[in-house]
């Protein structure tokens, strides 16, 4: 079995010898603009490590698993076009450099890139596989969609359910999806496939409300972000959207208040409120919910449990952030 | 053998049973504007010709022919943000009705459900099959960059053997791709495989040829378009390109002074200047040309003469309009 370090370090070495072609010179740049921009390759390591959970890693998997860090960025370059954003991971964004349209037939491209990687896996388990990426890549695209639409409403309007819907489809599919197509990989049969990948949409979901606590409640010393970040973008989170539920009418007056300031007066007014509304205990409190969730179903995968030890492990390094 | 209208017959009426989801409604939504614009369907009959050419149609060539159709019409809703067009086929394009952003996502959602046809394929041809559709995917990308930075370039600046290759990425390599999957589907070898994707290249440029001539020289009354619809809009077409290569310096400044004006004034100005390199004739001979091209390869293919009608009907059919 191989740790995350391990692993990463082995994914890194094929996926740098990615190659494009030279020209045209400029889709390329920005294709690889993205690329340098140095992910912390979660996904791609997730696929590694469904695949050693039930047998020993092979090519086809970091096939996958590259098609899968691909996906991931191509949807990177997409999503900063449509919410406009000037940087990522404190570099300039692919469309700010480029150009809108450079920037979307990069990812276009990036996006053909990924299915080129499939092609090589062997071809008994390839419709399978085909299958569970394309599922993915919809429900990816619906979650996006409606992150959109949520952010053009107000928080008052969106249900709990269809908030936790959206964060679902946008981002822990692609962790369960990865898990499932290393674990097809691996050979294992459909009730194991079930619980890897209802273990990753659930460890997705808890990393999200982890993210969301960090950005309002965390040390921005030890987390390298802005204080409140979230608040100051009007951002709908986990945290916003409970806070207007738990809210009485006098209460959502005052967040809408608020919101109507800017800088740190609107950062302290809204913090203040969550405060009030125990939004930071009821988020830690969802947060442990999701991770025994997800803890649960990897307990229910039948393999014997050191094989498990990389996941745990994951699990414990990504919920146990405080920066 | 089938004719391309019984071809159509049968390919629509699968393919209007195509469905999306429901949710997110915007999202599909936007999808379907697309798809209900009704294009020619040129390109998923060209594949379903390609499979008969060398045997029986069989139920893969309808997958890959609607997967085939999915990636132009995902080319087509991205193509139209980049290039900012209001209006297509006579409809409002999707990014004008929904927004571009909803304009990319559903450009990504139609390229990842053509990606979900190609599942269907027989797992023994669909890796060459997903090989040959990444290939051309990645080579129609790279002609939409290189036609979007000819668009910033002066037309004198653009060699014609790369306004050529440029026309080819762009639409050329989709055409033969079709063919050329059809044909694996129908089992042909690599020799009578090259000479159909040869086939399908050289009557793209020939047709592109022809759109350029009609705009400029066809009879607006049976084309249905305005006549110089591309001199107005500064388009680099195959005839300006060889008009600047033609023209000596003198006629260069006539040309950069005619595209400074307006209306029918500019059309006529640039027209008399056309007609004075004798732009006209040196297109109907390329034109002609690469038709031979064409029909060369189609002759070189090992089947009977017989099985090569419906593909000779549809060059005659494609390359006598006049409107």
């Amino acid at each position: 079995m191989h740790s995350f370090r391990e692993l990463l370090e082995k994914f890194e070495k094929r996926f740098q010898a990615q190659s494009f072609p030279e020209r045209p010179a400029r889709l390329y740049d920005a294709a690889r603009h993205m690329l340098q921009m140095q992910g912390k390759r979660i996904r791609p390591i997730l696929c590694l490590m469904g695949n050693e959970l039930f047998d020993e890693i092979v090519e086809d998997a970091f096939e996958a698993a590259a098609a899968i860090e691909l996906f991931h960025n191509f949807t990177l370059i997409h999503d900063d076009i449509m919410d406009k954003a000037p940087l990522r991971r404190g570099q300039v964004t692919v469309h700010e450099k480029f150009g809108e349209p450079t920037a979307i037939l990069a990812g276009d491209v990036m996006l053909v890139q990924a299915y080129e990687h499939l092609k090589y896996i062997s071809s008994d388990i390839l419709p399978d596989i085909l299958h569970a990426f394309n599922q993915a890549a919809r429900l990816v695209c619906e979650g996006q969609q409606l992150d959109m639409e949520f952010e053009a409403s107000h928080p008052s309007e969106i249900p709990m359910d269809a908030y936790i819907e959206m964060i679902t489809l946008k981002t822990s599919v692609l962790l369960a999806m990865s898990l499932q197509i290393g674990a097809l990989i691996g050979g294992a049969g459909d009730r194991n496939i079930h619980h890897l990948y209802e273990f990753g949409k659930h460890l997705g979901i808890a990393f999200q409300i982890q993210d969301d606590w960090l950005d309002a409640f965390g040390d921005p010393q030890q987390f390298g972000k802005q204080q409140g970040g979230d608040i100051l973008a009007n951002k709908k989170t986990f945290l916003l959207v409970k806070a207007y539920e738990m809210a009485n009418s006098r209460q959502r007056e005052q967040l809408d208040e608020a919101f109507r300031l800017s800088g740190e007066e609107k950062v302290k007014q809204v913090l203040d409120l969550f405060e009030a509304l125990h939004i930071r205990e009821w988020a830690e409190a969802e947060k442990q919910k999701y991770t025994e969730i997800a803890l649960h179903h990897l307990e229910e995968i039948a393999v014997i449990s050191s094989r498990k030890k990389p996941l745990e492990e994951l699990v414990h390094y990504l919920l146990n952030r405080t920066s």
